[in-house]
C-alpha cells in the first residue's frame, strides 16, 4: 500500500510539472523513505516491503506526514540498532538537496564537488520527490562533456542518444553542415583582406612564406585559451567575478607566448632561412625576421585574449560558451591575423 | 584486530606493486568484507567494529581464509535476515571485478557501461585488494575528459590537480608553448606551397579571395571528424575491427559535405560575386566558380578522411589519439589544402 500511495502521490503532486529541468530520465524517482515516529523495526518492515522498488538503500530519507524531507538515516544504523529505537533518534541532517527545477548540469556539479552518493530532489514546499543517484550523474556528465567537446569542434545539435557508429550518415551530416557553411562564408573575409593587401604581398613575395604560419598560430593559441576557459567554466570554477583575473592571466600568457615564439621564429629566420637563398626583393633578412616576429607576437597576444574573452562574453549574453569556441575563434583570428601580418610587415619594411 | 590485519595484509601483499595502474589515489582501499561460514550476527558484529573505516557498505564482499573473493552480500539482506542464518546462504555471485593492473580509464568504462556502485579490485590470485567507488570514478572521468579536451587543443602534459585560476602562469606557459612552436614550424610548409604557386596566384589574383576559405574548411571538417572518432574511442565504442566502418562512414560524409558546400559556394560565386565587380584577369565567373567549388569539395573530402584516420592510425601505433588531434590535423590539411586549391584551379582554369 505504501508503494501504491508513493507512486500515486508522485504523479499527482510531483514529477510531472518538473520534467523539463531535472529530467525524468535522469532522476530515479523512488527514494527509500520512512516516516518520523516509526521504530527501527517498523522502518525495516516498510523498507523490506519496498526493497525491490527502491534503487538504492544507501540513504533512507525521513519525511513528515506531508511528505516534507526532514532528515536521513543510514541502513547501517538501522541494521546495527535495537528494534525498538525510534528512527528520529538515528536521524541525521540532510545537508544538501536540490530543487526539481534546477538544471541537470548543476546537479552534476554538486555531486562532484561534495562526493555524494545520492542527492534528494524536492519541490518548492521541500516535499521529497525522488533521488538522483550517482549513475544518473555519470550519464549526465558523459553527455555534457561529449556535448562540450562536440560544440567546440562546431558540431551542432544535442548529443544523440545513439553511438557514433549507429548514428545515420544523414544525422551526422545535419549536425556538421550548418557550422561548416557559416564558417566558410565568414572565411571569405580573410580572402578579402588578402586581396586588399595584394600590393604588399606582390612587392615582397617572400611574405607568403610566413603568412599561413602567423594566421595558424593565432588559431592554435586562441583555441588553447578558449579550451582552458570553457573547461574551467563547465567545471564551475569561473564565476562572473573572475573575468578580470582571466583577462590578466591570458594577457600575460599571450605576451609571454608571443615573445618566445616570435623570438624562436626570428632565430630560425636569421640563421636558417639564408641557407635556402629565398627571393628577398630588396629587403634584408634581419628586417624580414623582425617584421615577421613582431607580427607573430602581436597575433598571438591578441588571439590568446580573444580566445579567453569570447567564451566569457558568450556566457555574459547567455549564449553557450562551447558553441562559440574553436572554429569561430579560428575564423575570427584568421581575419585579424591577415590584417596584423600585412599591417605590421608593411610598416616595418616600409612597403 | 580485523581492521589491523586488513591494513597489514594490504601493504604486504597488495597495493604497493599495483600503484602504477589503478592508482592508489583512485582506489578506496577498504572494502567491507566478511569471511565465509560466519552467521549474520557475526557478520554484523565484524562490520559494526569496522564501520567507520569502510567507505561504503553498499556491497559487502565474502572472502575465504586466503582472502580470495568468493561472492557478495547486501547490507539489506543482513538487515532483513534472522541472526543465525549463515552468510553463505545470502551470498550472490560477483559478476564483475577488475585486476589491479588494469588502466583506470577501463575501470571508468566498466562503471558507466554496467551502472555499478562499487567495483572490487583483485590481484592475479583473485584476492580482494579493495574497491573502487563511484566517486573515484567521477574523478577519473572528469580528469580523462579534461585531458582529452586539452590534448585536442594542443595543450601538453598531464591535467594538473590544480584548477585553472590557481595554476601558475609559468605552468600554463610550459603546457601550451611546445605544441605552438612545433605547429608554427610545420606551418611554414604551407607558406612554402604558397611561394611555389606564386605564378598561379599572380596570374589570377582573385584566387586569393577563396584560398583561406578552402584551407580553413579543411581544418573545420577534419576537426569535426577527429572529434567524433576520438570521443567514440574514449567512450570505448570503436574497437580495432571498426576501422573499415569508420572509413566508409567518413568517406561518404566527406563526399556529401564536400558536394553540398561546394554547391553552396558555386551558387554564391555565380550570383553574388559579380555584384562586387571583382578583378577577373581574363577568366569567366562560371569557370572560377567551378574551379573553386571543385577544390573545396576535394579539400573537404580528403580532410574529413584525414581527420578520422589520424586518431585511428595514432592508436594503431600506440600513440594517444587525442594528442594528434585538432591542431596537428589543421596543420596537415592546411598544407594539403594549399596544394589541392592551387592544383585544381590551375588545371581547371588552364593557368
Amino acid at each position: 500500500l505504501e508503494c501504491y500511495c508513493d507512486v500515486a502521490h508522485f504523479f499527482i503532486n510531483g514529477v510531472l510539472p518538473y520534467q523539463v529541468a531535472v529530467d525524468a530520465v535522469n532522476m530515479t524517482t523512488q527514494a527509500a523513505k520512512v516516516t518520523l515516529g516509526m521504530t527501527v523495526k517498523q522502518a525495516l518492515d516498510v523498507l523490506r516491503k519496498d526493497k525491490n522498488s527502491t534503487e538504492s538503500l544507501a540513504r533512507i530519507y525521513l519525511v513528515d506526514e506531508e511528505g516534507r524531507l526532514k532528515g536521513k538515516i543510514r541502513l547501517r544504523e538501522l541494521a546495527f540498532s535495537a528494534w525498538d529505537v525510534l528512527v528520529d533518534e538515528l536521524m541525521e541532517e540532510v545537508e544538501l538537496s536540490i530543487l526539481a527545477t534546477t538544471d541537470q548540469e548543476e546537479a552534476a556539479q554538486m555531486f562532484t564537488k561534495y562526493d555524494m552518493t545520492l542527492l534528494p530532489v524536492v519541490d518548492e514546499y521541500s516535499r521529497l520527490l525522488g533521488v538522483i543517484t550517482h549513475d544518473d550523474i555519470l550519464e549526465i556528465l558523459e553527455e555534457e562533456s561529449t556535448e562540450d567537446i562536440e560544440k567546440m569542434s562546431g558540431i551542432a545539435g544535442e548529443q544523440s542518444e545513439e553511438s557514433y557508429l549507429n548514428t545515420r550518415i544523414i544525422t551526422h551530416f545535419k549536425r556538421r553542415f550548418p557550422w561548416l557553411l557559416v564558417l566558410a562564408l565568414l572565411a571569405i573575409s580573410s580572402g578579402y583582406v588578402m586581396l586588399r593587401f595584394e600590393h604588399v604581398l606582390n612587392s615582397v613575395y617572400l611574405l607568403a612564406l610566413y603568412l599561413p604560419m602567423v594566421v595558424a598560430a593565432g588559431g592554435n593559441t586562441g583555441g588553447q585559451a578558449a579550451t582552458m576557459v570553457i573547461r574551467a567554466m563547465s567545471l564551475g570554477e569561473l564565476e562572473a567575478g573572475s573575468t578580470v583575473k582571466v583577462i590578466i592571466k591570458e594577457l600575460s600568457l599571450g605576451l609571454l607566448l608571443g615573445v618566445f615564439l616570435g623570438g624562436c621564429i626570428a632565430l630560425v629566420t636569421f640563421f636558417i632561412l639564408p641557407v635556402f637563398d629565398p627571393p628577398l626583393a630588396g629587403i634584408t633578412i634581419s628586417a624580414f625576421a623582425l617584421a615577421a616576429s613582431v607580427a607573430l607576437a602581436a597575433q598571438i597576444t591578441t588571439s590568446t585574449l580573444t580566445g579567453a574573452l569570447l567564451p566569457l562574453g558568450a556566457r555574459a549574453i547567455n549564449l553557450d560558451p562551447a558553441v562559440v569556441a574553436a572554429p569561430a575563434i579560428t575564423t575570427l583570428v584568421d581575419i585579424s591575423g591577415m590584417i596584423i601580418y600585412f599591417t605590421a610587415t608593411k610598416a616595418i619594411l616600409s612597403l
